[in-house]
């Protein structure tokens, strides 16, 4: 038996978020589909993360066992013709027996792509979330601040998430402009069910002068989901990186 | 009676080009209808030229008349909630009786975009060429030169136009990085059918040593559309501006 372990990125707008379910159509189908052909066996895979429905990676990872005996740097050229072009396998690496891509993961870095513009963008509409005003970068990184180290992040937690803890650590939280756009990037040790969102509507509620950063700390302090108001659209949400 | 100008973008990705047709959905019946809609009225518009199936615009201007008295600063924010989101009017002007969309251009800008990427791009695949080698620039460059000025375009011209005069005048050929993409600007009196797609697929095998710069220009000059081979993939292609 071989352990194999897969980097993909995928353009989320057209899927029903990645797992599999009975509905509709996940991404995790699709690649297991995939897999299943071109290894000749059926295989089940294990992902990082869900990740939502309109929600993109750059750097989602999976992990799965095999009896084929297909060559690792084989994999991504040969399942790019059983693959839709919205989803790419970039790197397969072969694994220890014990490497699990869900539990194994240690750090999870995710972008939040904002699109400051007055002028709707018909080639941004499903990859970033778009807002009139320019809000005040300097009280939303401020506000970030807040989040780094270790902290019970109910506050930012949807229900329907299984109840485990709801502390995590996070060690970056960094606004920045890049071509024309906002991004915020936060890395931490995991991730509430949508905590990145959640945290990105309440930030540029900050930028927005709505509330300010000590009142966003005030919110992550309290542990009430009712407070920290509605979480950004998941179109500007990116899975980066997960590193294990 | 009023006479307008609209100014739109679109992601040409999920439609059969722009013109109105009967078998498939194209950009002018869904603008057409929002119009109509908007002014209560039957409208059928004029556009500066179409565009092909997967083709992208920027700045693709329209023109109709209309008894409507609609203020005409409000029907950019008006028809947004009557188009999809991949088409978004950017501007509405007032025009003298004579103006028409199409006769009325003096010059008409376009973008080619190619991104040089040895892994796929699940973001790109509908809004840039995928090359996987970096093609050689200087050449590309010192090959479209020779498009500037007037030439008969018949080289670059594929059938299934109308028998206009093949004549066009060049004032800009320009490729240059941004953004991690290839871009080619090309500004002229007009294109023939297919045009710059088959100028960009001649200088990318220019960029590639398959063709030398001195033989691309030999092509033009033959006024052979058999020579120059096969067009660059519509995806990457741009309407940008067009000026009046």
């Amino acid at each position: 038996m071989r352990y194999l372990k897969l980097t993909l990125s995928y353009d989320g707008t057209n899927y029903n978020g990645f797992q599999r379910q009975k509905n509709a159509v996940g991404i995790q189908q699709i690649v297991e589909e995939a897999l299943s052909h071109l290894l000749g066996e059926n295989i089940r895979l294990v992902a990082s993360g869900r990740t939502d429905t309109g929600v993109h990676a750059w750097g989602q990872v999976i992990s799965f066992t095999t009896k084929s005996t297909v060559p690792i740097g084989h994999i991504p050229r040969a399942i790019k013709h059983l693959l839709p072009g919205d989803i790419v396998v970039w790197k397969a690496e072969e694994v220890p027996e014990n490497f699990n891509a869900r539990y194994s993961a240690v750090e999870k870095t995710y972008q939040y792509r904002i699109m400051v513009t007055d002028v709707q963008d018909p080639f941004k509409r499903n990859y970033a979330w778009e807002i009139k005003k320019q809000p005040d970068v300097e009280k939303m990184q401020k506000a970030a601040n807040y989040l780094l180290g270790t902290h019970d992040f109910s506050a930012f937690r949807n229900k329907g998430s299984k109840p485990i803890s709801p502390e995590r650590t996070i060690s970056k939280a960094q606004w920045e402009m890049a071509e024309k756009e906002l991004v915020f990037t936060i890395t931490g040790d995991g991730f509430l069910y949508r905590m990145v969102r959640n945290i990105v509507g309440a930030l540029v509620k900050v930028g927005e002068g709505k509330i300010t950063p000590d009142e966003f700390q005030k919110i992550l302090l309290a542990k009430d989901r009712q407070q920290a108001g509605m979480a950004a659209p998941a179109c500007g949400l990116y899975l980066m990186q997960v590193r294990y």
